[in-house]
């Protein structure tokens, strides 16, 4: 028995991405992780590796983890529910009303006892996620998904105007403690889990608010996740609550809470960016600020279709996003197959020069592109922290046979109906 | 015990479309069905069916079968390959070369064993099926079907041009003979199973086929299948190919393959309908022509979307299809809330006067709206024949508790992750 299970060997099927463009195909490979960190893939074992423990997963699929880089932990108990509303009347009408109930601690235990069970089994490894305003019920979500293995960013959320009394902070100073308080009991209270800034979205933000939360920013070194230029009504919102801004991300920028550069240690993520300007998209890219796409919650609350095409072609940083319960499914594969479908939909609708994005493109978005935003996560290559999912598609019909690209491509197509996840690991860690 | 056994109650949780806005819901509600008909929804068991046999399926949903009203069985084997092409790209790559298979009988019976278990696993109760040009394996297809006691029409696919060697009918009077032959031995060899004719699309089929198809379909009476106006190319080479035609409709009109006029007993049903002219939209009318709306389909090979709330407002008759395996997902649930989402995008994007689809209408086109083409069908009033689906949703998680209508809804949007097909009844006959 080896002492360090974080070093292993996985054989079978596997395929990653090598770039945007091009899977990386090795039958009958082997995986080699050492203390959570993949060593590389290899047509027989090493010498050096010969003494770390072996799985064999035969014929199974073996790809990196998935990151979901936006949901609604709460939200989850009403996925399906109000679809046929827009955003500001759904926010209004279902989901400020399920929010409030995380002021009751035994809510939250079954509420999010429920989510994180159900993240756990899903083929996401890695989230980056909004509770609610509660901090105690925030805290709860974080000691729930700490016993899950995942590894995920969790933000309390702040918002002190233009939302319903019963979810509302009581002012800029109290959430702002509050804030603080909450950064303090969980900033090194967990291995794998993490606080991370969350203004809900710059409607519900006073300008003291922000204020603050670019101070914390600034003190704690902080990553941030927020909403941006969703939909129309609430853009136009944006621009008449902050008449100063040259445009809604620049609301974000000018409280310190849109990143701050390239390759910096503390990330903004900004969920959506459907309908944003050519000078967002630029400042985003000087702040090296991550679009979380979320296909199926823009599409369900008829906000629009991102164009991913122009965002890939700019080189900003991209990944996926469920959006719970904007989106209604926790899949991940189900959000690569959105995110191909809606680009199909953006290139013959509105802009046939933004050629759709192929299968190839969403897999890498939802492993290396949501990945980055934790480091190097999201590939086999040499280097890269071992978030690995094992899948069975015996399920999944093929008298004819297969090649191991169209066996992964036919997976993320049927996994909600025929596919079976075996194995899953984040960092090394195994989690089933 | 009944010697009948399709007369029964069902106790439930009931719900169906009372017209294309409006659902019925009826807590604890009893279905009451004798011989095979429904005899309507209650309150409490009226005096007059008291002896017959009922099962209470408690907390369960009870609703409406759902019609698939355009799929292509031998493509079951494929769903999810070549998502990245558009239709002629994808029928020469993959369709065509899959469905030559099906000259095996071998190969038949096990492709279609799979597919004919997994629709009978599905949402659906009624389908309206291509087959491939082969019709000893066509028969296996319609004895397979026959076996499930789905009620179907299946279609022996014509093509004798513009398509490969390796799956060409000889010529037209080869294609029309074998055809004659292949009626005569399955019009009247089932009970739930039914020809159709099935003209692939007009591209591929000859002036003197078409000819010979429309002689066919008024010596016999029967109805008809094929694809129409999808994808921008295959328009563009229709009226190439048929240069007289007035548009990509009225070649099948000419030959006789339009349907004959409202309330006919054998329709036309026409998939895609993406890009259809407004004259083609008023002969569909005139004709009363199904439209088989394939949301995923549509979305999949990037056709496009069809104008759902133009064909609704003109009052063209409308159902749902999967169109497999151009769409990838069996599940008619799944197809309801695909053909909303495009609706809501086809709102944004292209044309702000065409409301998106509501969940009500969503579930009247599964059901009552496919449905019709087999009659009355896929409603609980009085003298609908008794389709029924039983929904355990148990699994969904709702800690808040939940109406009947709000668990039908999430029941649709999550049932490929949550949901269970609990019970499942065709014309009053048991499936499971």
């Amino acid at each position: 028995m080896h002492t360090n299970t974080n070093s292993w060997i996985l054989k079978g099927m596997i395929c990653y991405s090598k770039s945007k463009e091009e899977l990386s195909v090795m039958e009958n490979g082997y995986l080699v992780c050492c203390q959570g960190i993949c060593q590389g893939v290899f047509p027989s074992i090493p010498e050096e590796f010969k003494s770390l423990p072996l799985t064999d997963y035969q014929d199974a699929l073996i790809f990196p983890g998935m990151t979901d880089l936006h949901l609604h932990a709460p939200q989850y108990p009403f996925c399906g529910l109000g679809m046929d509303l827009e955003l500001l009347e759904w926010l209004e009408n279902h989901t400020f009303p399920e929010e409030s109930r995380y002021c009751s601690l035994d809510y939250a235990r079954q509420a999010y006892g429920i989510f994180t069970e159900d993240l756990k089994a899903s083929p996401t490894t890695r989230a980056v996620i909004f509770s609610t305003i509660h901090s105690p019920a925030t805290k709860l979500l974080m000691d729930l998904l700490e016993d899950t293995g995942l590894a995920t960013y969790v933000g309390k959320v702040n918002m002190d105007q233009n939302c319903p009394d019963f979810l509302r902070e009581a002012d800029a100073h109290a959430a702002l403690e509050d804030t603080r308080q909450w950064l303090k009991d969980t900033m090194n209270a967990y291995r794998h889990t993490k606080p991370i800034l969350t203004p809900r979205f710059a409607p519900t933000c006073s300008a003291a608010l922000m204020e603050g939360l670019g101070k914390l920013q600034r003190e704690y070194g902080l990553p941030v996740q927020s909403h941006l230029s969703e939909n129309l009504s609430e853009t136009a919102w944006v621009k008449e609550l902050f008449p100063w801004s040259s445009f809604y991300g620049d609301v974000y920028d000018r409280f310190g809470l849109f990143g701050s550069g390239k390759g910096n240690n503390a990330p903004a993520v900004m969920a959506h960016c459907v309908h944003s300007p050519r000078e967002e998209v630029l400042r985003m890219k000087e702040k090296g600020v991550f679009v979380a796409h979320c296909p199926q919650s823009n599409t369900n609350l008829s906000s629009g279709i991102a164009p991913i095409r122009s965002y890939l072609e700019e080189g900003l940083f991209i990944g996926l996003g469920t959006d719970l319960a904007g989106g209604t499914n926790l899949s991940m594969f189900r959000c690569i197959t959105d995110a191909i479908a809606v680009s199909k939909l953006y290139w013959r609708l509105v802009d046939q020069s933004a050629k759709p994005l192929t299968l190839e493109e969403g897999f890498y978005l939802a492993t290396i592109g949501g990945g980055s935003f934790f480091g190097k996560v999201g590939s086999f290559e040499k280097g890269y922290e071992a978030d690995v999912l094992v899948a069975d598609d015996s399920l999944i019909p093929r008298p004819q046979g297969q090649s191991i690209q169209n066996r992964l491509a036919r997976f993320i197509y049927l996994s909600q109906e025929k596919g079976k996840l075996i194995g899953k690991y984040v960092a090394g860690r195994k989690i089933f």
